[in-house]
């Protein structure tokens, strides 16, 4: 990365006025230019979905004393796209998404709004990191976070990234003395339990609200699950090509 | 796959009113019993997106004879999940998604509500294939992509997939007598190009429509892109484990 200042744009998922992308703010504002661009609504859960039916607006927002920020009415991917083709002077160096209320680690990288929009800072090729506390409360004592994240960002700006990848960062909700330290993983493998509850509303017609239970479905020891168990902040680094290389050759002998 | 009449979980991103998800109905089912559980609107883009913040509805559907369908007010993902939760008897044998009004070749899968209702499946570990035409009109000629879809799904209900495999399926727009066949490939190296029209509202205010171009990054022969300029039918092989394994050793060398 160049010495001048680096140019880092933020985002997330749970909206411009959750206390996550102020505590992540508050990390890495000493580390360079920063520019914040974020739904001005909550979008958890919204994967990497962009907005083609209907039109965007962006807004100054003045949540951030000193720091130049916007909000979008768009999704988190969204933000990444407006940012770099329309709000800023050049491709930013660093993208960061969160501080995430609540995992995403595992299989829930690809529910998260989060991830996603650090996933589309990777396929523009900048490097980008997604953040999130296992803690869902809008309460949560981000601190603890707060030391890593500025430990992290340094080290990634010292040394960049490989090329198209982003790191899932899943940090622990634990106290600065019993978080034990980083641990490099890989996404364990896990679902969701699906369980919709079902209502019936005033007008007598059923509805549902969709409600799970997150299953980990293996027990290794190098995987983000079991690293965040044993009280470490786990690292995945992550990538956009989705190609399963080990099936292709089931797949040639299965003559299509 | 076992010898009874597979069970068949029909989705799509476009809607249940689409005429590619009619398509996919009529080229797979005298293969097994099939049951379509759709969006009731356009969900293209959608990703893996998932609807937490608001109730979901399932009505029974009549748009397909002798098909028994419903229509979701969720994303594709939603659907699938309340599929199997909340209307089918058993896990399907095989869930298919699309035919999608236009690509979801290379970069385009992340995008895609198509493709994330398949990924869903294949966590849940059903085998599931996502179907494409590259025509985003909704007059395309889909009997080319019909011969082909038949002879797939035959070829898995015969062999299954791998466990946690899903199949992306791109089909060119081309006539029967013009593709010249099937290609197993690798998802190709791209990206969208966003251009945002910017445009003024009656009371004065900027908005924005999200444009692109799709920029292929590689030349390679081996990738879907390629596939489909040459005239085949596509087959990638795409998993949900988003760890890039090779990038481990880089950052376990980082000393983070």
């Amino acid at each position: 990365m160049q010495k001048e200042k680096p140019l880092i744009l933020i985002t997330n998922d749970d909206g411009i006025a959750a206390p996550g992308i102020k505590a992540l703010v508050e990390s890495v504002k000493h580390l360079g230019t920063i520019v914040v661009l974020a739904p001005d609504s909550p979008q958890s859960a919204m994967g990497h979905a962009i907005t083609i039916n209907k039109p965007l607006r962006v807004d100054r927002s003045h949540i951030f004393e000193d720091i130049e920020s916007y909000q979008c009415s768009g999704t988190p991917v969204d933000c990444v796209k407006l940012a770099h083709d329309k709000i800023l002077p050049r491709l930013p160096d660093l993208v960061l998404s969160g501080i995430n209320h609540g995992s995403n680690s595992s299989i829930n990288v690809i529910y998260s709004g989060t991830m996603s929009a650090a996933v589309e800072a990777a396929i523009e090729g900048i490097p980008s990191i997604g953040f999130s506390l296992l803690d869902y409360s809008l309460d949560a004592d981000f601190e603890p976070a707060k030391h890593y994240i500025t430990h992290i960002v340094e080290k990634v700006i010292q040394y960049s990234l490989p090329k198209y990848v982003t790191l899932n960062v899943n940090i622990p909700k634990l106290s600065k003395e019993e978080i034990k330290g980083i641990k490099i993983c890989r996404q364990a493998r896990a679902k969701w339990d699906e369980d919709f509850d079902e209502r019936i509303d005033p007008n007598g017609r059923k509805y549902y609200w969709l409600v799970g239970k997150f299953t980990l479905l293996e027990e290794s020891n190098d995987t983000d699950q079991a690293a965040l168990n044993d009280g470490y902040v786990s690292v995945v680094p992550i990538k956009f090509d989705m190609t399963d290389y080990d099936a292709l050759d089931v797949l040639k002998n299965m003559n299509l």
